[in-house]
């Protein structure tokens, strides 16, 4: 009897966490492809790292370009907004930043389900982790929990009983914790890109990049991008 | 104190269903928002409709266009398929109809979220109905509810404590009594757009045609589109 290799969506941003999602499903044996989505942020930048990433890892890359223009409120979009300079140690504390884009993992989320209904694959892998990032709302667990049921019930998949899950395998990690996993995964960190700003360097002083900068060094790694 | 008007979100394609969708929010005193999506789908004469029927009803009107090249393989995107011609009676009994696009309400009703959290709307409606689909997995009242509980945990207005919900007024009805609802509603019904083929003409032998066909017959209304 032949078996068939199951197959993974894995939304890849070209950051770490999505980068070490890639290579945790890439780990557990799962045909991986890959969804990018350009949405008019700053740091488009990313999309170049999403290339080489899912290259390396052997992933089919599906590139999207979606324009909501309603999503002009967010500072990670419109560049007329300064984007927020403040102490990590503020994070998770003080609602949601301005950095939020409205419903982005949703969209995000919705697309991969859909990627996955298409090609067969039983699950939709996503970066999401709640520690770090818990000013997001679509960052917590609980919420990827509902959208598992939403997969369920949406999807030609779910109507013939075969699975679509939802995985966030960093949803309970910080930032060293990932920065770890991502070692012990061997995912090409030195193509990772992390900055909000998207210029030719990494501007070491938005939040992604002192997030970043702290994994690394509660990590006792070196940031080999740097 | 002044009172701000509240706002709906309105999926609107252009058809009977959505148009309805519409016309109901508006008789609920709603600040209208219509959302259009073009996914590469056959019949774009819709949007053509939707520009019309937005405009009528004083709605604001978003229109985005969104390409998935993994759709291909619906009928009602691929031009190389060939559309299914089978009799109305057996529509419910014979699984998922290749007319079905993957993930198409996830993707549309998380559009929608992320439209109502940016433009602080309390509700997302779509005029997605069980009965005359019921081969299509998303469009069920549970893949709705389900979505509900998505809406409030990934969405800042969620996270404030202010509603979203998701209304489906037509998830219940049949196409005669849309179509009755429509004409107490005073929808502008011969500007809807129902045919999948998306001629100048409707083509009057397609599922949706023959849909409309024996939802006005059943309401004993003249179609005023032909």
């Amino acid at each position: 009897m032949s078996r068939e290799k199951k197959k993974a969506v894995v939304l890849l941003s070209g950051g770490i966490d999505s980068a070490t999602c890639l290579y945790w499903a890439k780990n557990k044996g799962y045909v991986l492809e890959a969804l990018t989505v350009h949405y008019g942020q700053r740091h488009d930048r990313e999309l170049r790292s999403a290339r080489r990433i899912a290259k390396a890892a052997g992933a089919r890359l599906h590139a999207l370009k979606i324009t909501l223009p309603w999503l002009n409120s967010s500072s990670l979009i419109n560049k007329g907004k300064r984007l927020p300079n403040v102490a990590l140690s503020k994070i998770g504390t003080g609602g949601v930043p301005s950095t939020y884009v409205p419903g982005r993992n949703t969209i995000f989320t919705a697309l991969g389900v859909s990627l996955a209904d298409a090609v067969g694959a039983e699950c939709v892998v996503i970066g999401a982790n709640a520690l770090d990032y818990s000013g997001y709302p679509d960052c917590r667990p609980e919420f990827y929990r509902a959208f598992n049921v939403v997969a369920r019930l949406g999807t030609k998949r779910g109507d013939q009983n075969k699975p679509l899950r939802i995985e966030t395998p960093l949803v309970r990690k910080d930032k060293a914790a990932i920065v770890r996993m991502a070692g012990r995964l061997h995912v090409p960190l030195r193509w990772t890109w992390s900055c909000y700003l998207g210029g030719r360097k990494p501007c070491g002083a938005c939040d992604s990049c002192k997030l970043r900068e702290k994994g690394f060094e509660e990590a006792r790694i070196k940031d080999p991008a740097l």
